[in-house]
């Protein structure tokens, strides 16, 4: 039999034949070791049904690995393996983690900026409704999906989901004791689906949206279903977890700590550390993202022009993943313009944070993108993949908001540069002339005039800098006398965004 | 000699002979008692320059007065007078005072909603540019106008002025211990011109612009200006004194213990207590606004979703004086669009605050309407008088928020309610229908849907109230499942608002 083979950060899997007596799920442990030399990555096992056990792993090192099981059943425990580690296939970059304090990278060190979609329930929708979802993502630009692992219950939400996500017992009633392996089939293909088109699957864990029962889980069935969750979905390269959607409105169930040790699970489990957040409800009720086991700030607020103060609050990357949906619907979260959607997502990265997109336009047959996906019916996701290829083109680290302890101007107006480049998004601002965050000495740029909304890039009229008008005041000469060594004439119409960029 | 007469509230005027020698300003001490019964009410007096000095009432009620001076010169001293009060002219009002906790009245009891606009140093401009200011007025629906007795010195302000505010000495240097009364005389009159067309005077006395000399006078000398202003403009009935602008810039050289003795000396000479504010540089640098002798929050503030911790964190009337101004200058708080201003004014007035208007377009000639009045150029003014009109319709104790401490929907889009009357303004939301805010029991409405920017009011399509979807979690239930009677349906576009007016 000839050795296994599997390229970097692609998935490993090893299957094994125990009892089907009983409920595997809660009596059988099992575990196994991967080696490679001195190195043991521990990684935990799990139950697919009908006397089915597997591991999954995902090697992140090439070359030769070895492993062993172990098993509180015998024809589990000892179980040995050993398979190659190949280079990484063209396009796999491996999972994402947080670089550069407030941005993200793959494990290969390419920068990744998140331009995150939602659809909720995609997976539970009907096969032919989810194979639209695919096509429409393969033609758009986003690269994350927040995807739900429970079926949703809410106004335009009604049918029932593709697959229990428990088995049911004789009496019809699900039993959250025993996860049905076929919807975590489904659900894990998706996901694989997801990581073909260059997606980030953010898994949500737990929501209130429900009608089935899987919010009134005891804590111990929740904390089972978290490790079983982990086991199974961990090695799939483009995970991550999300705790929740809107969790504080489930905090009369789940109280904090429980969330904590939800978070505590998905460690002990997840042995590739894969990106970790939680998404609130009420602006108040923010989770405190200072806790170590989150990776980085999830949130939901409309007030974008805060992202300073969350960047500031949590010292971690801020991914404002509800700054409210573009549709028409009566809920206020989902009924902005598309206009103020990618007015929003400029502002939201050109201060150093990330956007999530939705849309929630009214449909006959309630097919709403932000829930079942299907096609998109709006405009603001081709401004934003205008934004996402504007930025991929130069961004490198990370955007850094300009002076962002300085109230001037950038409180009013967003900017931030990355190493040779600075961009400047003036909004509801129009100016036909503008100086501040334009370069302060001389040398060779190129500075461009972008349309935010018409998706135009083009060179920018120069002239000299105003000049400066002496005041009183130093606290007004920063600003006011301006000294930049040019300016940029424009037209005096909202929604432009300036480029700089130093030539080399 | 026929007795004297004035009207209610008009200005009444008494003039004597005195010294003229040394510094009449520093040296004369010279006030006077008014008596009406056994009513007493003190008012000070000023020298007018040239041997006369001058005592100034806004009498308060109908019928007999008497009015005896004391000085410390003898001429001055024991001046007896009488004079008859007869009922107010029509359009007059009395001055304007807090009425409501937030809101704002005339002394007759005649709602006043601050419609203001900005024109900093209008009469420190050339004649017949001051005469076309007062045109432009009279054509516009502004009821409020800042203005500074201090020339400004910025950008595009570089002219000198019409007058100084204080005498010069023989090497032309300016005598902070002498006031100019030429200059006063002017700008009373413009005062008293602006009374004619029913248009507030919200006096700064202080401001950061200056080249001349004005922000370093000593504290001493600070003192005597605020007093001697008092004594000359307090019985003009459209006065508001508005402490500074941008009062925080001024820190460095008059530092907080200063302001508060301002506002006091105000409240020592001015008997009528005119409206009193203090005005903001750097939104994070409000005056403690809950001080005694603050009557309203004047503040500056682009975030004008966040009207309601204003109203919040001082309990008084929330006029937002500068949430930037329409324009296209390089100055980021002067260059947003006509429809973000009059998108901010909605908003501002259904969160139960007041905003102000400003000017700024690049000019040929430097003439900008948000310091030195001339014509209106842009497009906000007309909509803002549309908003006037809409709300003097019917707003009567002025508006108060809808369910201010409910964050759901109300932190989204913008409610108020006044009696029998709601408005909704949705702002950069455009639901295809509906229901939050709109009448909970059955009865008789008239429903209009008003497009602030066309400027149009049409009767509202009603349809049912959407079913109401069971959830899970009561947090949730309050908007999602709309207790109201109907519901309103909406062309899905944004900037409009919704009027429901209850038939009697």
């Amino acid at each position: 039999m000839s050795k296994q083979s599997v390229s970097k950060w692609d998935l490993f899997e090893a299957s094994f034949i125990g009892p089907d007596a009983g409920n595997p799920y809660i009596d059988v442990s099992f575990e196994a070791f991967f080696k490679q030399n001195s190195r043991v990555v521990r990684v935990p096992g799990f139950y697919d049904g009908a006397g089915t056990y597997k591991v999954r792993f995902m090697p992140d090192n090439e070359g030769e690995w070895t492993y062993t099981t172990i098993s509180s059943v015998a024809e589990l425990d000892g179980q040995t393996g050993a398979f190659s580690v190949m280079p990484p296939t063209a396009g796999n970059h491996g999972p994402v983690h947080v670089a550069n304090q407030f941005h993200f990278a793959y494990a290969d060190g390419t920068p990744y900026l998140p331009f995150g979609t939602t659809s909720y329930a995609w997976t539970h929708q009907p096969l032919d409704l989810q194979a639209e979802t695919l096509k429409t993502l393969a033609g758009a630009r986003f690269n994350k999906m927040r995807m739900a692992v429970f079926p949703k219950d809410y106004p335009f939400n009604v049918n029932e989901p593709l697959f229990d996500i428990f088995e049911r017992d004789e009496e019809g009633e699900l039993d959250f004791d025993r996860p049905n392996p076929v919807a975590f089939r489904h659900f894990e293909m998706q996901v694989a689906a997801l990581c073909k088109l260059g997606i980030e699957a953010d898994i949500i864990i737990f929501h209130p949206y429900d009608r089935w029962g899987y919010c009134d889980m005891s804590s111990a069935q929740d904390y089972r279903f978290v490790g079983y969750l982990t086991a199974r979905l961990a090695a799939f390269r483009n995970v991550w977890w999300s705790l929740a959607n809107e969790y504080d409105f489930l905090l009369n169930s789940k109280p904090m700590a429980q969330w904590d040790r939800y978070f505590q699970i998905i460690e002990e489990n997840d042995p590739y550390r894969h990106l970790k957040s939680i998404h609130n409800g009420d602006v108040k009720a923010n989770y405190d993202h200072r806790k170590p086991w989150v990776s980085h700030v999830c949130i939901q607020n409309w007030d974008v022009k805060r992202t300073q103060e969350w960047r500031d609050a949590y010292g971690k990357p801020v991914v404002n993943d509800e700054p409210e949906y573009e549709g028409n619907i009566l809920l206020s979260w989902g009924n902005i313009s598309a206009e103020e959607l990618v007015h929003r997502y400029w502002i939201t990265l050109l201060r150093g944070g990330y956007a999530g997109h939705g849309e929630t336009f009214m449909h006959p047959e309630d097919i709403l993108w932000w829930a079942k996906g299907g096609v998109l019916h709006g405009e603001a996701w081709k401004r934003i993949g205008f934004l996402r290829d504007i930025l991929e083109q130069d961004v490198k680290k990370g955007l850094t908001p300009l002076a962002p302890s300085d109230n001037w101007p950038w409180s009013r107006v967003s900017g931030a540069s990355d190493g040779d480049v600075v961009y400047i998004y003036l909004g509801e601002h129009q100016p036909v002339i503008w100086a501040p965050g334009l370069p302060t000495e001389p040398g060779d740029y190129d500075v461009d005039v972008i349309d935010t909304w018409n998706m135009t890039v083009n060179p920018a009229r120069i002239v000299d800098a105003p000049a400066n008008h002496p005041t009183r005041h130093g606290a007004q000469t920063r600003s006011r006398r301006p000294d930049a060594v040019f300016a940029v004439e424009l037209p005096g119409k909202p929604h432009l965004a300036i480029r700089i960029r130093r030539r080399r």
